[in-house]
């Protein structure tokens, strides 16, 4: 099989998901299957869960489905929802926008907050608009509010803890549920302290795995608003796979050799720590944006508080075709970058800067966008590669050498 | 990570599904995960959808999940029915109950034929009793016929072709719907020429890949059932999966390193031939039937013209729990073997002979149960081992010996 | 690249050496080449010196070649001798008939002892005529006695420490140089205790790697040897890879991913316990000779007190051509045995009972060799399968299952 | 096994060999060992010989030995000597002093032309010379003249086939013999129209496997020079190899699986056709330099003509010891150079433009570079990265982007 028309040398996979995997990743999902009710079965399903508690940063349960991450928003919804219930959701780009689009083929009503037009996809969620909306719903018609932590689309974060503490201020019932796919094991994420009632995430991005298996995290309360729940619901119904975990099964066949790509997964991240992963994206993160800036480019997000420490965004100017330029830079230097996707398309053009990196190959990928936008015939203002070189020299990656073990 | 807790040696893996996967195919979901919007993977998608039709025998669309088997169940059914629609469903064993369950999850209302008791599961559909009940159904409230094609809990085929002229004999428009997880690539099965309008399958059996996606064939008459049918979906919406799949590409992120799997399979499957692929089970089963006759146990299918090519369903002989053996000969020999499930639990235990094997796999495999079941006291007729040798020298498989390329 | 010619399944590779190679260790040499002059690689470098040393019983140097079992003879020899020096080597079988060719190509003068014909490869060394020899040798001629632990041809071991008492005894000078290409970790071996000066071993057996690495085990006697030694030499000279290898590295390119894959052996190895990987081969050998005792066939070792743990020689009746056996059941079963060289050409085919086996790949080996001879027309007393099955059965393997970690 | 001692990314293997090794040939590796006497072997054997044969454009015999690159110089030395022979050699480099050595330590004679000091490593083997030296060897004492093609401690190449004229003019019998270790499958390579006896090459390099198998290239007159010489050898005897492996097989026990991955990398090579492979190598190279010349930091090779399209030696500026910046690059940008060897040692590093890479992967190498040696302290004229950019963008690969197959 043909994976790569260039003749030689790694392809760059430098979109946002899904990342690039790691080898000790592909090796670990190519041993022989297993028997999932076999003894050996039950002692890998434990582990996994219990390092995506970690992960996750939560006490409670959560549920992996054999399935891709797009499965585990519907999960969401179908777990803790009933036909014809209203949602607060909020338009932070496409991905807040494919999640709305779902939420109404599933029978619910969803409500958009959000700035209007593509300048609105530049800012992350207003917890103070959702704070005026849950108040104003006096008759709590709201069942949820739902809202991503890192929009994959856009490069924009989101204060989750601020949406809580909007929540609570209102004193509204509503589920807080988050979608988290891209942003879980590379930013900062805590389940519980946040208060989150369903966390969503997939196995593609921060950890580093190829896509198929998704994930939510689950509150006592989600747990609770599950039984009395009434969208029609089979395959991802919690409360069996709840059940079967406590000992490390599945009620039907899960994804075996995913499942041990996250074993490996898990013994990665929670081996390098947490906190070193979060720093290292970032670092990452500010070194792509130093270049985006010497290009003299605007970056997607426009508030810095909120910069994505997973991707960043890259606005061409006025007349280039994002995506033309896209697919130079893949003809010419085999390098795979994120597209512009809805209101944005053709406008920007997405870096992604998680998985299996480093500071060589994110050099490597803003070599590749530099060359390809001056062959576009867009004019930088300096070179991105210059400033990012000098970024990472001058900012040394914390326990980057590991002592030898 | 350690899979196997026995020092040495390759793991039996004799279940029926997760089949024992080839070490082409392993390596092939090794290869490094590539973006799902380039081109590369646009001819990825192209190719195994192509493969895929062949092996439904097909003109129409497949669609492919990025979900385990367990997924396409639910999409079949969400896809095509309306909260409320009425359905006929047979009972042939534990997963044709597990499908009918989950029908009624899903609000539907199934109604279930089939033989009483665990003897009922030793048998196949009964056309004749479908024919009947549908022409009672004069007011055409039955939206479809759900059947088993080869029941992976008992080792029993059903007549799918006879299914199709019964319903046809009696005039009425229910979907025909077959659930060939376990049948597809191992058993004859021929989507378009039974008239099938949603066939389910799975890729951990016959294809040889490990869990993970799942299928969908689908007729002319079950697209347009899918505009008219309300269920709420979304993630296992056909319209969007196949309009997208005409250039290769999906909706959402399919299961990348699973297709390259399933893009190896699809190679090997045909490059052999799918019809020396099922004369291949074919003999494989015979042999082992012959093991078991002189073990003088009674094989769970009850009709010689059923039995599957898949699976043998082995009956232990009362007051012996067959999950005892299975535990002992899983310890002692290193051996998976499919449990009984549900009303034959402790009853009996499966053989699978699929996927990645051949004679001596499965002599190795009768070996392991016949010292087994010895050990666990069952007093045996005679040796089965010893019958399947025989069986298996003079009966050479045809072409078995491939001409060296 | 089609390595079977079978349709499906994997093949069985029953030979004595390749042996099986397990899946962890496959993984293991598919990681990406490091730079052998960087940080990691000596890590490695050290890692498996001392797992060697454990694996070999010895405190003193292990060279490691990259090149394979023929050329770590060559090793053995170019290093402590002169051109025109007199050996005393002993003809147990084949391989030692071959490496006494090669003392001859090298210019050395071997003297070879042992019984006459074809009967003669059915013993193992005559501990006492080499006594009688070296003490004849009163000018000390000989400077070397050179033996073979475990002969691959021939399923013959010998007493290594029987011939070092011997040469005490005799009080004679010369070097004794072992070769247990086949014997290592699968049988008892002592360097140090049983005063080996060279001891000769491969990958490709008991290490269950691939072909492409070998083993020199050295004495300090050896090493004063090699000082004075003249035969030229210079990629297989000791003193260079001796020195350089107490950092972990070598003086020019080492094979890096076999390297790998002997980190994973010597760690399976030393986990499972030497011991219990001792007893483990000689249980399984007792096991297929049961078979080939019910056969009615001989057993190549004449010898009860020196049968190989790792291979068995199966001798066919007059008559019937053992090569034309083995290809029927190549053919028929997928299955390779070993051939017979040498002065046994034809009269015997040997079972390998090493590397990543198990009770039931064993069985499915003595199943293919059973249905094969039967095949070939050979008439047989009783079934092998069936007396080894009682074998297994009643002869528990000790620590066959391990505790789940 | 820890193999990368950075926390992720994967590690940058710019050294002149061992090249990074394509995922396709890693992969094949990892296939299961399969007997070297049966006859899917005698397939791949026959398949990988007749491949080497195009890759050294030779119709006369090519022999892979079971051992790494050092080894195959030893058997073009023993194939063809006797002791005592005097041979012609010219010093270009480390590796050409080390293969004198070589011949020192087997017995030879050889005689070292060359210019003197570290200066004479900056250039290529002197025809004239050697020329010279022929016509004064009136008695034909000289039995060969030996020298490198590609000296990969210092990137300069060498005009072979002047040599082969040099000979000729003179009138010299003496074998020529050269070692294309590194510049095989990079660099333009022809056996027969050169004139060469005997070419020397190995498998980490151009060939992009694992360092573990070697060749040697023969002409009819080594052939007979074979016959006549007396130098004492077994494993690396030629006639028995030959005379094999016109069947598919080898007299002992071949590397196996890196055969598997010689036949992929043949196919890929042979795909891309050798022309291309020689013009990327060289596009590679040329970019390498205009970054070298853009630092203002001179090019090891002093001769333009020379060259050498795999690697690019570059000197550091006095006082600044080449190892130092070197490890620092490791720690900080997990990025391997070569190291400065004998004469030359911290005085400079060499960059590997070699195996599986492209534009990017040598940009993210020339960033490395740049950023260590700034950190190192080293002023630099300019940026090399921006100018190899600059030559990267203006000169497309041709035949970058291959037609979707």
């Amino acid at each position: 099989m043909k994976l790569n028309s260039h003749p030689t040398g790694r392809h760059f996979l430098q979109i946002p998901g899904p990342s690039p995997v790691p080898d000790r990743i592909l090796r670990a999902i190519s041993l022989p299957t297993i028997d999932h009710r076999g003894p050996e079965f039950g002692e890998l399903g434990l582990r996994v869960l219990a390092g995506l508690r970690q992960v996750f940063d939560t006490r409670h349960p959560v549920v992996i489905y054999p399935a891709s991450g797009t499965g585990a928003w519907e999960a969401a919804l179908a777990n803790t929802m009933s036909p014809g219930d209203a949602l607060l959701m909020y338009e932070t780009g496409h991905f807040a926008s494919l999640w709305k689009t779902m939420a109404e083929r599933l029978s619910l009503r969803p409500e958009f907050l959000g700035l209007p037009g593509a300048e609105g996809w530049r800012h992350g969620v207003d917890a103070e608009a959702i704070e005026r909306r849950l108040r104003a719903d006096t008759g709590h018609a709201l069942k949820a509010v739902c809202v991503v932590h890192n929009e994959t689309s856009t490069g924009v974060t989101s204060d989750i803890a601020a949406v809580r503490r909007a929540i609570d201020a209102a004193g509204h019932p509503a589920l807080l549920m988050v979608d988290t796919i891209s942003g879980l094991a590379s930013a900062d994420y805590r389940h519980d302290e946040w208060g989150i009632d369903v966390s969503i995430s997939g196995s593609q991005k921060g950890l580093m795995l190829p896509p198929g298996i998704s994930f939510n995290a689950l509150s006592p309360k989600a747990l609770e608003a599950n039984k009395r729940a009434k969208l029609p619901r089979s395959f991802w119904n919690w409360d069996e796979i709840v059940e079967m975990n406590k000992t490390g099964y599945w009620p039907y066949t899960p994804n075996t050799n995913l499942l041990y790509g996250l074993a490996e997964s898990l013994e990665m991240l929670l081996d390098e720590g947490l906190a070193n992963v979060f720093a290292r994206h970032r670092r990452w993160a500010e070194g792509v944006r130093t270049a985006v800036r010497a290009w003299g480019l605007p970056i997607q997000c426009a508030d810095p508080a909120l910069y994505s420490p997973v991707l960043t965004g890259v606005i061409t100017p006025e007349g280039v075709d994002a995506d033309r330029v896209r697919r130079l830079i893949h003809e010419r230097f085999d390098l795979s970058l994120g597209t512009g996707l809805g209101k944005v398309k053709g406008r920007m053009f997405r870096i992604g800067h998680l998985g299996d990196s480093n500071d060589l190959t994110l050099l490597a990928t803003l070599a590749g966008c530099e060359m390809g936008l001056k062959l576009a015939g867009v004019a930088l203002a300096g070179s991105g590669v210059q400033a990012a070189m000098d970024f990472f020299s001058a900012h040394p990656q914390r326990g980057a050498l590991r002592a030898a073990a």
